[in-house]
């Protein structure tokens, strides 16, 4: 069973929330306002080693929630934390929680409550780190969007550089070589992904379905598909990467760029209509974004410049095998 | 350093939000209403054992989400689920999650979003199955209440009956001998916790503070003494136990009912004038409720028919240990 098929048979219900509308989030209407909810976790081993710096753990924790509500063009507000530590750890504590403040101030998002646990002990070895958060934004009822607005015709855009954090991660299990400033941009990727908020609120209005990247590129582009009930074509070519990734082996490269999970970059669709205010949308945030391909009628994924889908390029699953240590 | 000691120096900073006003809840204003948030978390091995029957804790990890909203006096609404799994078994999650939506169901509180992962291996053993929920309902502007709002004279009242839970926990760790039935009884207060939504509700400008039983009634009173900047004296003779916990020695049975966590009762304070109104609330509610003490003046907590207070006797704090296995 995959992630995916656990969450549809166990738990998906029918709901009277508007959780339909954004699946990045959850959207609830209180009173003359609609709030975005997300939460993820990470685990460490899962997802991040073991020795990772806990300022950037403090910082990627929230910021994957962030992004969630980027994604939904909501303007985060407050969150909630769960932590699951196995031993208190003063300097740990310290620069966990000073990232995470600076990117919560940064953003305008307050800390309003959480819970604090030890991890078990197994084996004589320490039980994992575990980090739970609950993030609420505010979204704008007259342009909710969520994964299945997409419509045939409608431009692909993605924000930033994808494949850099998958980069990473096959450096640090040996699968890749990289000179130490290669592996340093890549490993600043992986550990302090910056979440889309300003471009996701700037595209309100704009796009009419988008997602992030936190899956790799073709899952989540899949999940927008399947909820739209449309296919897509994507110019593999144009998806933007960085020098570092330009570099190393064309079949790594792809993968990558196409499968990478943990970008946090935006993935969004809009009309060709709008090209201009969706470029302008970037301009102003400072961000870059690159138009990749189109939405079409047929179901599907094409791949041009490529030799085609490769079903081993899903995105990742936590179901499909687990991690050991 | 404990779990209060970490949340104080490293989490806690001033909020606009409202978060004072309700600590079992954070509370914040959306437009006109006030929603009451809050996040637990349940972990294998610290907070259930790992032979658990899944429909116990699917009904659990809601249950003591819904405590708190209880406490805060807020009606449920929704809620997030953050599940971390050694593996994907059908059998466990079926329960699991039919018992979760039966709660949910009856409490009137959807489930509106999620995240699933895969717990590492550790060691060559399973990781830790850990529920993280984050419950979200609706608070009455007009009579919010946290733990706050004690005063001296206020009555000090507790629904149900205390210590069986922890009695479960010390007959499982084989601290006490109990025969079948009596070991029945006091598991199922321990793994089918009743939220007192029903009384929160029905407090609703009655409680002048509230917090639910989670840490031992001693523990969670010393919270309220804290924020109220108040004393208590319990009449410890008249704190409501069950038979089963009323038939063992005497040493075991104060500390359960004194220091003895994850009752999930309602402890909570009163005007004496309002004494009547609060036992109808009670009845109202077909829940017992009991009036064990007062607030008072004087700092610190008096035990009165009893040898006097007890540092040992503090609530359940989980870096005062960590769990082996």
């Amino acid at each position: 069973m995959t992630e995916f098929e656990i969450i549809a048979r166990y738990f998906a219900r029918p709901v009277h929330e508007r959780q339909g509308v954004g699946d990045d989030c959850a959207l609830i209407d209180v009173g003359d306002h609609t709030l975005a909810i997300t939460t993820d976790s990470l685990t460490e081993h899962v997802h991040f080693f073991a020795d990772v710096d806990p300022a950037s753990l403090g910082h990627k924790a929230l910021a994957v929630n962030l992004s969630d509500l980027a994604a939904a063009g909501a303007r985060p507000r407050c969150f909630l934390l769960s932590l699951s530590l196995p031993r208190a750890e003063p300097d740990w504590l310290e620069a966990f929680a000073r990232a995470m403040f600076e990117l919560a101030q940064r953003e305008g998002c307050e800390l309003i409550g959480g819970d604090t646990t030890r991890a078990p002990r197994i084996a004589g070895q320490d039980g994992p780190t575990t980090i739970c958060i609950t993030a609420i934004g505010e979204a704008d009822r007259s342009c909710l969007r969520g994964r299945g607005g997409a419509r045939a015709g409608d431009d692909l855009w993605v924000s930033g550089q994808l494949g850099d954090a998958a980069l990473a991660v096959a450096h640090r299990l040996g699968q890749v070589q990289l000179d130490q400033a290669a592996a340093r941009a890549c490993r600043q990727q992986l550990d302090w992904p910056q979440p889309r908020v300003a471009l996701g609120l700037a595209l309100r209005g704009l796009a009419t379905a988008a997602i992030d990247v936190s899956d790799g590129l073709l899952g989540d582009l899949g999940h927008v598909q399947q909820r739209s009930g449309v296919g897509a074509c994507v110019n593999v070519a144009d998806v933007p990467r960085s020098g570092t990734l330009r570099a190393i082996e064309p079949e790594l490269q792809r993968r990558c760029v196409l499968a990478g999970g943990d970008d946090y970059e935006l993935l969004f669709t809009a009309a060709p209509a709008d090209r201009e205010a969706v470029l302008a949308a970037g301009r102003d945030c400072c961000t870059a974004i690159t138009r990749i391909g189109a939405i079409t009628a047929e179901a599907g994924t094409r791949l041009a410049g490529d030799r085609g889908f490769d079903a081993t390029l899903r995105g990742f699953d936590h179901f499909a095998g687990a991690p050991e240590v």
